[in-house]
């Protein structure tokens, strides 16, 4: 234990008068990103897991049925269909959406009348404008005023308006890894807003658990490809970001790529610098905004961001890197899509939202090899 | 945070008393045992790493030159040769060495004199009888008085004598994973000590981070083969904790296989029952030794053990199947190569040697997916 | 190209009357078993495809918009519903299954009347004993008489037979590893009918194409782990084989494992020497079985077989190893899995059932790395 | 066999007046573009492998006792040290170079006064200016006379010089992918040769076969990571092949990423469309460039390829696709580095030069899965 024993030290006093910690559901826990939350939140010391609830296939089953890792944890509650726990859901401090698109904004819609706040873990609500998301989602937005309350849960960079918020959009993975090299440097007109081209690579939890062709091994395995160029969703969402930064209508070119790793994001980010900047300006802007945060780091040197290097933590590494082509630089992020580009976010913000330590059940080390 | 709340909540309001934390040298801290330890250490919160050292090569750069993923620890102490730290090593509380078989002995010996309590992850100390050394190992065992006084960590079925002792002899991951089902059954004399068969599967950590042609990407991905058959120095380790239990001198196969994975070991078991004992026999056995264990979990039912729903975890799982042959059963154990099987089992050590709670720095969730 | 170059001439000059190439039909086009028949097929210079059938989901499709890796391929059928195509497939001269168990026997039942020579990748035909076939798979067998004719296509083993024949049973992939090794050493009783354990790596293509959520790629990655131990329906058809030769009923331990490869099987295999014998006995007889075989290699000293260096290949690379418990020996042997252990195989045997050479369009080398 | 049936009959009767085939020398023969020579030229029915050299730890083994899965191929000659035979090489008809770079100008200076072909897959031919060469591999051209021979066996694009010539240099793995879209492009106008950004992303055999930790499984798998970016050297070899297409000085971004998988190169390149053009002017172009090739394949529709869709074979497949940024495209094109970007175009090179069809000894269709 290093750095991180004061932390630990600080927040342990206080926790030890919570004897239950505040109370969770994890709506649609079935899923790699329901998984998630619990293999985190089992290690975080002010939450007890009161709710698990599951698609009509796997309700009535114990959660460790359908997740074996967790064969050994006792105690936990079966997964039940979320109409039958709704009064415990209501009930709870903090309910994690890991719902489909759209299913979504309906249940969320019932629940918003109780006190339980919500952390969203699907694209629902991250849209402000409800025409974007009727025209992305190809279908009306069904609950246009919950949109009006969602706050987007980009943590670093909107931490004051999630702190006392009901309704959290938690961002995409893709639009996180993104948006938080990139909105500090258009906020500061390091860079210009023409031409952006976020070449991503993603791992295969993105495509979630529900079986597909697509995402089969021997489809996936030693291999690689773009998918949905040109369409993904997750374009207008760093759009969204990226424009309200530079405050001006921004269209990037973001271009996801499948390959064989489990984890993982890395986004090889292609930008120009405003006439007079350099490499070294724009480092220097991400090391001033990131410097006191936990999970956001600026790799020292030519140091690149690897995706093994933050597996199965919440950390974000960046660099950036001159580009042989004259007033171009390259940013290179690297994030756990499942950590901090879901489940791990998630859990930063509800810390956030509970006036709890932001690092609280996440100082796990990234697992590498 | 579910069943393992209550657990914290003990040890809390111990180590707030400790300021700092047991000093820690790790030498051979290059290796991905070392960076193992540092992985769960960083999430201990009884120690502080004091030392790392390591071979000429690496000597002088930080630790995250090596190991980028901990690039955002801050403090850590550069890696030093070991004889620049000797005096440093020695005022520590303990010491884990990860270093090469034979330069182990010779490190040790020096050390010995020291008070610093010394967790081995070598081989150099696990076979009690030097001539069983020297046979697989090829050269004579140069610390022959140190060999009496190592204990074997085989921490679940060794505790007493672990507790308290000065040089700790870490078992071997494949002994580890064989281990564990095998001697309580031979000791209750279920299973018959002929034809035990052991087909073993390890990921690639097992091989160490040294550059060398069988180890590189190409010539593992997408392929599985046998290897050292016959003649892996596991054997006789193996060997001696059964022979031990059965009270008899046993033989064994053991047959390791390299596979594409990372981290994980899985022994698929063959062994012959008595006479007139069944599957159930050898799985009430094991779950009346194992039930008050934190690691070592029985599955229930028919769910098989995979190496993915221990990965990254101290934990075991094991069950015991119906062969078709009548007379046999099949034992399945899998275990993270790297943890249980490693740097994991030595912290748990270490863990019961300064009489600390067993499960501290770790009661991580296995990462799954 | 170097000791091939005699084949090749010899049979070149055949083959230049045929101007069109025997009709194929492949039924059940869309699975990975039609795809590597397509892959072989194109290089097999007496074929010439005439019918794909496939699902209705797939039928009206081109085949490349199903497998896009023969995007380059001119003029291939359109997959049609067998059915519409069943008066095209019975003008053919060999037609190719693999459609799934059950529906399997329905088809050929009706193509039986005609000429059509069929080779059956399903396990519909391959057990003699029609109530071992309802036993394992539920139901009872629904074309007895057929299988009454049907041949099994274990090509080295049962070539006279094969040839000539009209309704061939092709063999399953892990039959094919075990037995090759097996048959000619219980034939020869050098080792034991008793006793008979085969530990089995697949990989996944032998799950299919069709989704299941235990064959996407996070669910397999970075691990392995055993299933359908003690009931794995490949275990009456070795079993089948292995009574044959040795002249006794045989119940042997089959105990598969999945593994993150996409092609290959290996099966470590534990036997026990007859009295007097030796691994040098077991590994002359069984190159005295293969030496002159273009497919089956025992490969020389201490080498072991890798399930990729037979990857793409209809080789099968087999090995005798010493067990350190006396009186016992170690079979090693690797095929992959969809080509000697399905389409490849299937192959060899049209090619001996058409009296063509036995190694036509299947002389491609393994793909290493 | 499909619509290639043509073609081979063809040859066929040409060859039959071939006894022994052209000789073939191949030195370096121990990585893997040596390997994969092998596993070609064993289906190439005009060659015979006269000469295996290596370096001196492999010099006097046999061939298959570095690569196993030749274990079935006879006759092979075993690996010597190029002097021993330097005599034997002259006298071959061709020389394959697999040599690493320096050495490589070395040796083929020596062997340049017989009237051996050469066909070097080193860097060392391929900068036409040596002052160029000297600038990226840190030493000046040691035979700055042969440079001025070499012919850059770029086959579809170079066909007309690569007949006849004596020392062919054989294209990087990346430069291929990247220049057969790109080259038409350029000459074409259609694109500007402005903000050329290449995102590449590559296998592991491209690092070779020699052990360095960077290469290590466990360095490698369920992870990407972009490396020498900004200096990696195919970038000049890149920019002097669209250079001379654009008939200007051209400054390209290129930035690798090392992938887990062990062939294929995929390359996402984002260009700038010339005033008043389309992408369907684009696809257009290329279809128009490469509709009677047999190894570069415009793929219809929105189909996008993918790596997997070409192992193994030396076919190259590229789409274009409508960028959401207007005024730009995205051109995705893959290969099997070690096929068409490495051994396979090398044979196809060779083909060329002595006067064979093209295609022969490469129609093996890709394999997946």
């Amino acid at each position: 234990m290093v750095n991180i024993a004061f932390t630990v030290v600080i927040f342990v006093s206080s926790y030890l008068v919570s004897i239950h910690g505040f109370r969770i559901a994890i709506l649609g826990a079935s899923g790699y990103t329901g998984a998630e939350l619990m293999r985190l939140l089992l290690n975080h010391p002010e939450t007890k897991i009161d709710v698990l609830s599951a698609t009509d296939r796997n309700a009535g089953q114990e959660f460790k049925a359908i997740y074996p890792q967790f064969s050994y944890v006792k105690n936990l509650p079966k997964l039940t269909k979320w109409e039958e726990s709704q009064k415990q859901i209501e009930e709870c401090d903090v309910a994690f959406c890991c719902l489909p698109h759209g299913t979504t904004q309906e249940i969320i819609s019932k629940l918003s009348k109780s006190p339980v706040k919500i952390v969203d873990l699907s694209a629902d609500f991250r849209l402000k404008d409800v025409n974007v998301y009727e025209k992305w989602y190809g279908k009306a937005h069904a609950a246009v005023e919950l949109q009006k309350q969602a706050v987007y849960g980009l943590t670093e960079l909107n931490r004051e308006n999630i702190r006392g918020c009901k309704l959290l959009a938690n961002p995409g993975c893709y639009p996180t890894a993104a948006q938080l090299p990139l909105i500090p440097l258009l906020r500061s007109k390091l860079i210009l807003p023409e031409d952006i081209i976020i070449d991503a690579k993603s791992g295969v939890t993105g495509a979630g658990r529900s079986p597909k062709e697509s995402s089969l091994y021997c489809e996936v395995a030693d291999g690689i490809h773009a998918y949905s160029v040109g369409n993904h969703r997750h374009a207008p969402e760093i759009e969204q970001g990226l424009s309200e930064a530079a405050q001006q209508e921004m269209i990037i070119n973001f271009t996801p790529h499948l390959m064989p790793m489990s984890r993982g994001i890395l986004e090889s980010i292609y930008v120009k610098l405003s006439p007079g900047k350099t490499v070294e300006h724009l480092k220097e802007r991400l090391i001033e905004q990131y410097q006191d945060e936990s999970f956001v780091h600026i790799l020292e040197g030519s140091v690149l961001p690897q995706t093994r290097h933050v597996r199965g933590s919440n950390h974000v590494f960046i660099n950036v890197v001159k580009d042989r082509v004259p007033g171009r630089a390259i940013i290179i992020s690297a994030i756990d899509n499942v950590v901090k580009g879901a489940s791990g976010q998630a859990i930063q913000n509800m810390n956030v939202m509970l006036d709890l330590p932001e690092t609280l059940g996440l100082l796990q080390a990234p697992m590498f090899p």
